[in-house]
């Protein structure tokens, strides 16, 4: 608490709200274990996925310019409601600054009244692969070892490890346009338990592997992925085309087989299928986990999941970290709520404050 | 700092965001004084009404409840971007929760980091008073000196002194169905330097004002002024009708003269003119601050503001505050924003922490 603010009364505790900050978060993280939080966060976003109904559903709202995007990603189960606020800047990371960063509020929808605040750049890309590995538990081919990871910046190592703790991944072969990604994301999985293969291009890469996750990060239509790369009897979790203008796969991939989003409105207008017509068939991932649509029918079909990342997942992200920080003394108190004695008197409070 | 966290290293700069809090809020508003920040406030928010264009508007992003509502609203000029989250819950009260809380964030467009984040239930009252004196300072008769004030709630205090300090008020006449709410009122305005009358009703209260300001708190349709209350050569200030399904005025004091509104769209939905056809006609204040239209034309009018609040007003509080805050020592410095010395090794921070 700065100098100037040490003389004040001390806040009620209504006033105060738990937050988690960016060290806090790597605390909690690593006390719990890397893999175990992605295992958890799966489980508990499939099951808000299980009851998709239950949730206030709204595309994003986004301020888009030149240089970048900012979001706002509201949703509700009636009971709890979460947002998260989200900036993508490409343009960042030459500043030396993150491309993605985000914070988040869960709070009661009975009062209004925050529960929690956290920074959410960790817990977004925890969440991210989390749900990818959802994704994959429902969609890949039985028996899915190794993985192509194509795109090895930010998400890359997050992917990996979800994968190898959800879906039992034990393989992932590393491509990127720029090879200090590569060695950096080699680096970062040596001694995680799965054999890392960095590879020369995006055609070394895809040899063999059942899964092939491309997660870059330029905003532009790119062909991270075209049609002769991709073999039959895999799944592909394509992950960066995630905003108007942002896309990687080519659109003949996309009608190799069956395309799996998360929440469609949003999914057309940011996913890789906005390079398709309106009317390009899809299915929401949902519908497969709660047992309402088939996932793969084939083991040689190619299944696709389109993700731009939802609403849901954050919340479900919120749900888990407050449940988890419970009783860990890693969050801090914020002075946040106004909280007079009357709660007719906010003038008074204000005024015998300075008294 | 929990203990928990004493070991951690240190932060760098770039993932820290000032924090103010809600001592740090009432410190820095007492140390200005509270008639100065109103009228810093009004003439930033008149400042940003004129160049309105400039603005990214939207409808804000309501969750509605049975029991209340949260709400995100959104704003950016294209080089700063701000929100707020705002919650209305009338039953709170009886809770000894406040009705309305709310925080916020101004950010930077160029790199989405955010510049600050800020308890916003004081600066929301202060903002709201603000600028209902910003759209009586332009549309109330000539010479204007009382006001009555129905409803004395939380917000009474705020719009009595500053339509004393930005529009000079020098009388306030109080009403409110509960008596102890008029008597806290009456007892913060005390050596305020206004004359305050206490009256027995909503009549009473009218009597010799050429300003009145209705705000009150029922989720309802209620008629808190109808129009044989209403006489010539009066502006109405209309608040509290600020969500669907919550008006304050009697249709046909609606028919009385002109309406002015802050954002037409949003207004058509929470305010007192939901009551009315879509096409009642109504002006955007913005039009006669910037003077693209006519404001009160004639001394014995009947001008109505219709004001619900909108994204623009916490914009300019923000940017106020922001500029306001600087050098006082009143900021906490939050942990918020991931920062890796490598923006692409997210991963590496993580483990590097928990090593």
């Amino acid at each position: 608490m700065p100098a100037a603010l040490k003389a004040a009364p001390a806040p009620s505790p209504l006033a105060l709200v738990p937050f988690i900050s960016v060290a806090a978060m790597m605390r909690l993280v690593n006390r719990i274990g890397v893999e175990t939080v992605l295992r958890e966060l799966a489980d508990a976003i499939e099951a808000d996925f299980r009851r998709w109904p239950d949730f206030d559903k709204t595309p994003r709202v986004a301020a888009h310019s030149p240089v970048g995007v900012i979001e706002l990603m509201p949703t509700s189960d009636g009971a709890r409601y979460g947002f998260k606020y989200v900036n993508g800047h490409p343009g960042n990371m030459g500043q030396g600054l993150q491309t993605v960063t985000a914070f988040g509020v869960l709070a009661e929808v009975a009062t209004g009244y925050p529960l929690l605040m956290t920074e959410m750049t960790l817990l977004t890309a925890l969440r991210t692969a989390a749900t990818s590995a959802v994704a994959a538990r429902a969609l890949a081919p039985a028996g899915a070892r190794t993985m192509a990871l194509i795109g090895n910046g930010a998400q890359a190592e997050f992917q990996a490890l979800a994968f190898k703790a959800v879906c039992g991944i034990d393989t992932v072969r590393l491509w990127d346009i720029d090879p200090a990604a590569t060695a950096k994301c080699a680096r970062n999985l040596a001694g995680a338990g799965l054999t890392v293969v960095p590879c020369a291009d995006a055609a070394a890469a895809v040899l063999g592997a059942q899964i092939v996750t491309t997660c870059t990060a330029d905003k532009a239509h790119a062909t991270i992925l075209t049609d002769n790369l991709v073999g039959t009897g895999v799944h592909i979790n394509a992950i960066g085309g995630d905003c108007p203008g942002k896309t990687e796969l080519a659109p003949a991939v996309l009608r190799r087989g069956p395309v799996f989003v998360e929440y469609e409105p949003q999914t057309r207008i940011e996913g890789d299928i906005q390079q398709m017509p309106a009317d390009f068939p899809v299915t929401e991932l949902w519908q497969v986990l709660a047992g309402r649509a088939p996932g793969r029918t084939d083991a040689a079909q190619v299944t696709i999941f389109d993700g731009v990342g939802f609403a849901v997942e954050d919340f479900s992200a919120l749900c888990w970290l407050h449940a988890r920080v419970q009783g860990t003394g890693l969050a801090q108190m914020l002075d946040m709520i106004a909280d007079p004695d009357d709660p007719r008197d906010l003038f008074g409070m204000l005024t015998r404050a300075g008294a």
